[in-house]
């Protein structure tokens, strides 16, 4: 567990939602995880929260780095973007940065991520 | 105080710290603010643990915003790249995230950044 291990989570993990891969994606995550994400919204709690936040989240969205992963200690941040819906004109954009801590054995005990519907923007600007 | 106060805060930020404006900078803070950067390292709080703080790490590096300011409520975050040393091939350079949370009246009262001298680069890259 270091700073090569956070850096791949960080790696793997836009493309396993890419993906759709629900179970690959839990399997990031401790037991007693929690994910806030957008910040402001219900807190989800353990496995199953985990598992019923990207079970209603995934599925259509591109999920791509757009940024170096920063890393201090067992916490880190990065910077995605997300592209909704088919590439094209109307293709829309949002700009994320996700905020991991994660426990000593390398799992990702809390998430939350910046974003908000307002910033939605267009993918081709 | 709404999102767009937030994105000018954000915009104003790496500009005074390139300038060393220590008093500018200091009053985008609130009076009981804290500030951890890096993540892991000594909490600075209040205005004079803001002020100690800006006073021993500015002065010659260069913070330049990378991406969008991504708001969620009363909490953002941000990627910045900060440049050390005059430009040339020797210049140095390190990628930061630093998210803050701000109080009802437009003041940072939690500023927190994610980055390690391990992650040090060149400029160049």
């Amino acid at each position: 567990m270091d700073a090569d291990h956070i850096r791949q989570v960080y790696e793997r993990y836009p493309e396993l939602f890419s993906k759709g891969d629900t179970d690959a994606v839990v399997e990031l995550y401790a037991d007693d995880a929690t994910i806030e994400d957008p910040i402001g919204s219900e807190l989800r709690v353990g496995k199953e929260g985990v598992r019923a936040f990207y079970e209603s989240t995934m599925g259509g969205a591109v999920m791509k780095r757009t940024g170096a992963v920063r890393i201090a200690g067992l916490e880190a941040a990065c910077p995605f973007v997300c592209l909704i819906g088919p590439e094209g004109p109307d293709q829309k954009a949002l700009d994320i940065i996700s905020t991991m801590v994660f426990d000593e054995s390398g799992k990702i005990k809390q998430m939350r991520a910046y974003w908000s519907f307002d910033a939605m923007r267009s993918a081709n600007e």
